[in-house]
């Protein structure tokens, strides 16, 4: 495809939106060609999807049922908006997609990396991101940061013991290992500008002149 | 497992509701033991999915997107209702199930039937019904049933052409070729009564004395 995909990992409060906001600018300047979207969500459909997931009321959801809510999300997203704009040359970085469902409901929610690996392939045929930057930080940090955000809504996952996001943290390293050419992890303890700073330049390698 | 596990499919106003009712009033006859649910749908968790896959608004949504969804609901019904009442030995009598995602997104969709039960096992770990009645209707009488029920609200599938329901239809004939043991075709042209009382018979024979 013409377009570069590039995907944002990591636990809760790993910085991935301020880094976000940071490459924002810098790609703005730089005249690049790109969109930023979400998941789950990104479309309507998938917003939809979202809200079912994310709803704290539904404290008894299964674990696959999430993971299969997940790969829902993640087809209508892919089909309508990501997959069209990378056709047409534009370049897609998406905050979260399939490493976040390998994390979370393959490991620390105990399904399998391989499982949950193998169900999305009903939802992405195959596509993999150019390249996948890992906001690695240690979770009682993530969480602290996330109380100090007033702006941000706490959702189900934010609720989960901390046990839970440290296991996250250790099957997204564990990925890292499986796929140490696609993801490339960012120190995310350090400052703002340096953690902005150095996402911008490992997507700048990837998108290259594809502007 | 000690209950009986039914399924109920077919297509659009093909009397599956008439004849719960009266299937219903019989087995509270007999002091059998039994629960009615429904898919998507039947918990919490799954209506909430049952109003994303089947709002109005949602036209734009991708076949696999479909599946996967009804996929999600399915799991939720099963863990949280489906298999523990079975567990216990209560009957359990759902309106749909598997059989009605191989027909539409499977068959009518274009999915391929052997895709869509390949995904749904990740749904229900190989669990399929006892008995599964099979109403069996032209899809024209099927339609035109619906439009005289003033009290029925049309839904995202009943817009569908004719094309489409008659796709359904097929389907479902050639899940019976291949399920010919689960599989139980009813014919739904007959009277209310008529197919009330052939359903009913059918389920007495599975259930037995399994009060």
């Amino acid at each position: 495809m013409k377009g570069k995909f590039i995907t944002l990992e990591g636990g809760e409060g790993s910085g991935k939106s301020s880094a976000l906001e940071y490459v924002k600018r810098k790609l703005d300047e730089d005249g690049v060609r790109y969109i930023l979207t979400r998941e789950p969500g990104g479309t309507p459909i998938s917003e939809e999807i979202r809200s079912v997931i994310l709803d704290k009321a539904n404290t008894g959801m299964d674990p696959m049922t999430e993971a299969l809510l997940y790969a829902a999300s993640r087809r209508q997203h892919l089909v309508s908006k990501v997959i069209p704009a990378l056709e047409e040359g534009t370049n897609v970085i998406s905050d979260r997609f399939l490493d976040s469902s390998l994390a979370y409901q393959g490991g620390a929610r105990g399904l399998g990396i391989e499982k949950v690996y193998a169900l999305n392939q009903y939802a992405t045929d195959g596509l993999l991101p150019d390249l996948t930057l890992l906001f690695d930080l240690d979770p009682e940090k993530g969480l602290e940061r996330i109380g100090e955000n007033a702006d941000r809504e706490v959702n189900r996952l934010d609720l989960e013991k901390l046990s839970f996001h440290k296991a996250v943290r250790s099957h997204f390293l564990k990925l890292k290992e499986m796929f140490p050419e696609r993801i490339h992890v960012i120190d995310a303890s350090k400052s703002r500008e340096e953690v902005g700073e150095a996402a911008y330049r490992e997507i700048k390698k990837v998108i290259g002149n594809n502007r």
